[in-house]
């Protein structure tokens, strides 16, 4: 069941210097931060500056190509060939899975469907690269504890933003790449509907809605804002061990099956949970 | 460019009576909002009070099934025959491509992969369904028109909301059925990172993000909220004819291209462009 409130929901976006590689990440919310955390908060981390925090930047000229990655396919005919080879054999490194594609690499990582194993030069120094975050459970997990002690708070949530596309559709939107502290799958099955029948369909994903609102307000450019605080969600706060596999559909299983070829299938279809820790 | 503002974004519910078949919304709307809507104001819709108020509402037992909905494959063995093969019989008519599924028939519709072309069996009185709106796009385009003259504003934007399903993950998200008065896609390509050098994949899909948190707050369930006031939304307002296909892209150019199969990429691949008004 969700809290549900009178008051509207806000969604605040927090300004912050820019943030330098394994710089870390608390002090600098709590100097930008409006007023300090309350109960009932949900703060919402953009990926890129959790990587940062984590050291998870490359420089591109520190990386030896393997062979596979000098064999690939040239996606990016401005790229030299040398750096295209170094930018591939980090995808190949990240990814548990790479698809053959048109303008991006499509990669599975981690169980989520990401372009270039959500590996980004944008923001980043030049030379250099951002990987996605090592075991992003885990980090909003530890980023939720330090968040309890430092505002002396309980009910907290922390969602790990990032950005998606959408099959047939044009522009990402934010989703959640892990959460902590809440429920962020509200599974409503058998409640009533407006006529008292039992619903279907609802499981709601409340961690990539509340994301997709994170991301248009903070933003995904040269903003500078990325954390986003959001007051009086209506989310249901737990202290209970969150699993990423507990959002997951196998291929075989999800909606979109009968839309995939056997390749994707094969890689994405029944696949085993994932460590709990997202690593 | 974004209208970025230093207020929180605020998403609020609109608490509403029942909504009956054919009633109309604006009444129902002015009659429910805690004050007059202003300029930059976003209002989110749900799809299924806009169904409503077009009358999509269909009793089944007026449907007669074409032999094709008859020998369609049962997929729900809870209900009988007949009524199987009425709601299939609408599938068939209402949607622009039909995929052999697993849990739900997955269908095409207007450009949008959706679950049973849009037809929802909930929140409809017993016998009955409600379809999916009809032409959204100009639906938007006139409650836009409508909320002006009500109001005396300029600048104001509608969503339509509807759910969603992601690959390989539980739950929906809210979506954007269409929208209008403002640009729903924001097209940052070319804009400068964080070290000056222009971004490459910046379309975000703005319109998606607020219909996602319009339905977290708002809700699909027995809540009585079709309506959701968003403020202060960081969007630039237009008066320009939006065209749905602006936010589109054929199968065999997205990203996922590389995941799916034939039968889907003949079906959504390199289509015409839609009817601009959606229908």
């Amino acid at each position: 069941m969700l809290i549900r409130s009178e008051l509207p929901v806000r969604v605040t976006a927090v300004q912050t210097p820019v943030i330098e590689p394994r710089q870390p990440l608390l002090p600098i919310l709590q100097q930008s931060l409006p007023r300090p955390l309350r109960d009932g908060d949900i703060l919402c981390v953009a990926s890129k500056v959790v990587a940062l925090e984590q050291g998870r930047i490359v420089e591109l000229a520190s990386v030896e190509p393997s062979p596979a990655a000098r064999q690939a396919r040239r996606l990016d005919a401005g790229k030299d060939p040398e750096t295209y080879a170094r930018w591939m054999e980090l995808i190949l490194r990240e990814a548990d899975h790479v698809f053959a594609s048109n303008v991006v690499w499509l990669t599975l990582k981690d169980g989520i469907l990401i372009a270039n194993a959500g590996i980004d030069m944008s923001n980043a120094p030049l030379g250099h690269v951002v990987l996605w975050p090592h075991r992003p459970w885990e980090w909003a997990k530890g980023f939720w504890q330090d968040l309890r002690a430092a505002y002396g708070i309980e009910r907290v949530g922390v969602i790990l933003t990032d950005a998606r596309s959408t099959p047939l559709r044009r522009g990402f939107t934010g989703m959640a790449l892990a959460f902590w502290g809440f429920e962020g799958l509200d599974v409503q099955k058998g409640q009533p509907d407006l006529f008292g029948r039992p619903l279907q369909y609802t499981e709601r994903m409340v961690a990539d809605g509340l994301a997709a609102a994170a991301v248009v307000v903070g933003g995904e450019a040269n903003e500078r804002t990325p954390f986003v605080l959001i007051e009086d969600a209506p989310v249901t706060f737990t202290e209970r061990e969150l699993r990423p596999e507990e959002i997951l559909v196998p291929a075989d299983r999800d909606i979109f099956s009968v839309i995939y070829n056997e390749e994707f299938k094969a890689a994405a279809g029944g696949r085993p949970a994932p460590n709990p820790t997202g690593g």
